[in-house]
């Protein structure tokens, strides 16, 4: 039975739309560079006002994703979020 | 005056569709056993991703239903979500 | 030396009167159908204001009472506020 | 470079439709009497049930604006919603 | 069905003889110039102590009462805790 | 895609070995009555001491179990610890 | 004994130069219209960056100040942050 | 200026009576062998339940006083709750 | 019925061993000094690393006791963690 | 390898200058007859304010100290903050 | 004297024998890639139960490490987790 | 309209001289390698003490930065502190 170690990171997605498609910009964003990405959490959502509208909802989430280490290669051994081969 | 008394539960919505449809089918799963539903109260938000997109959103939220103990016999003296008559 | 397991719920008492008969009023209508109930813990305190005067204190409470699995017919082996025989 | 000082408030806006139309009430009924509104931060998410569906969502957010006291004239100086010229 | 929007405000009650006496001051002083008070949270319960005696309780609280912009002369379009007309 | 909805319960297991133990116990304990539970949340870790030693480690939690409305006479549409069919 | 009754606001102090001189700007801006403040509690610490530098510090506080409701005509009894008569 | 420093204990007073009651014995404890205590804080509220009536209410507090180290010999240099000279 | 009062202290055991190792040292210390030791209650758990291997667990707990000031020379009229007669 | 045991203190250091004098003044303060002092945590920041300015900053800060329960006679063995020799 | 930072990951360590096996998981995970581990900070204990057993225990925690920016090359100036050089 | 999304790591800064500065540390340390900081949020402040005196102040913060995944070969992609071409 394989003792699984995930990783959680930050982020803030954004959508001038509602709070649901904020979070799915997150997520989206994140699956461009993250494989094995399991579950997300919501910690806080605000939003930015311009002349009595809202401009942005802005919702902070945590996404969790399944560390591969043993796949040596794998893209997903250490992934995180936006780090390209060869950049932070 | 009489002082009621009301009881709350915790449950798990979840949704394919968002966070509010997510708490629409908790209550409506709620309501099929339990009347004198009040009201509800969000405790958190997450969600299931699966190949990179989000397969559900799942709202934890306490509804909160009036104990009617005196109508000894009314089905909410004591109704918990999915509790048939003769079972917990 | 025997484990023993307790059961946790959410009731809110209500009261004309004050904070502290909002609880009795609580823990009064558990008693009607729980034994065993042993502690409680004040959760929120909240009130209904009418016409500039408070009309109700509200008390949210954990009731915290001991499980008798053993005693299979025991009332309390599952007991839960209001949940009399063949109902929920 | 100026440092500004803001001001918070808490609203609840509620709406029949989702939590989203619950957060841009509260926004639009805010900008009726503010300017200089720059942020909003959800608290809390509740609702109301009647007959087993949910008849209101119920959001409380901060909504914070920029104090203009310089500007001594200026309607925002001090505003805060709903208060006109001349009442609370 | 109109979508209210609610607004909360924070006051501290004090009262030489109880906590729930705490709160009826803060209410009744509210309700000196809110109309459309609705409900009280209580967050937070402290005293101060006089030679070893406790002099006052002192009751942290948020008072939540309904905006009714549309009534535009309505004392309480705006109104908040001792804002009389023409003053802050 | 169903949309399963989950109910989440607070029991306290203790037990004279152990944190670990005292999950355990409430796990079990809950099994006796419940199926499709699926996850636990530790809330709290307390523990009783008697003559200088720990005589019980006592350990809050959310167990949570897939509620299965559909199968009207399921065992568990709406089983909860210990309430065997006719009691709470 | 009088039961005084006090009022907290929340607002945000920022400043180019560190943490405590945002919250002095935060209460000198409060003091510009608000007699009886009495204290103040620090609720969070945020900041601006740009270019790698922090441009501002941005502390948000509550301040409470007594409400002297008998006092009819007194500025105080009900100014809020920069609520100037006639004006939100 | 003399900056103060000031001590904070946990106690929880207990009592048949009410919670404003337990509040008062641990502070009239306290005051015992503390000298310039100054305030409390509520932190938490539980009570104890037997045969389904409160036995007794028990409050949490955070009770503070001014250290006044300088006064050498002052009782109250670092009286603690029940610690009497050669005891702790 | 005799109102007990308590007094919490906060003390934090460690271990190289393990957690449950780390709370019964911490315990164990408390009781070399202290009577009527009755509960604890785990706030934090947190450990040191070196070498990536975990060197010690520190797990931060409130440990409980009940005063007895009325038994006046009593050891425990106000002991406290190590304090000695003559020292607190 | 030892597995020490460490006990954390609640202080509450004021200072007309800042926060950071203020947490510098409890910790000196604690330094008076405290030895092994390890580290400290701010709880919260309030402050005092007196005709518009702040009178003084007031920090509430844990203080973390080690116990050398063996050094039995050691001033340490129980120091507590301005505990003095027979005195709490 | 040098002013070090550090950084602060979020990991799941899971482990079908206990939580603290759990914690030792992630630990050795990040131990693969990260040098200068110094601490960990358990944030949350949950479950996974499977046919009535509990099938993993996930301990989320915190792990800090420091940053050796200066020593360019490091491998540690900025690794994170499963970072390989050239992959996220 | 664009949907930006963001990042937040967390650091902790130290300074020997004080919190505001412990901050900064953090933040140019950040700087070295991470473009579009926007902000940081203090979640926490801790310091160490040596024989009696403050040795480091020790501020926990979350610094939030925008993801250019578009830019392909941006540095800032997905830097991530001290992640250098090449490496995590």
């Amino acid at each position: 039975m394989s003792n699984h170690v995930y990783k959680l990171i930050d982020l803030v997605g954004s959508s001038t739309a509602g709070t649901d498609d904020a979070i799915r910009n997150a997520i989206e964003t994140a699956a461009l560079t993250l494989r094995h990405i399991d579950w997300f959490e919501v910690v806080e959502t605000r939003g930015h006002v311009v002349d009595g509208r809202i401009s942005h909802y802005q919702v902070t989430l945590k996404v969790g994703f399944r560390l591969a280490p043993e796949e040596e290669g794998g893209a997903n051994a250490g992934s995180d979020i936006g780090i390209v081969a060869g950049r932070a």
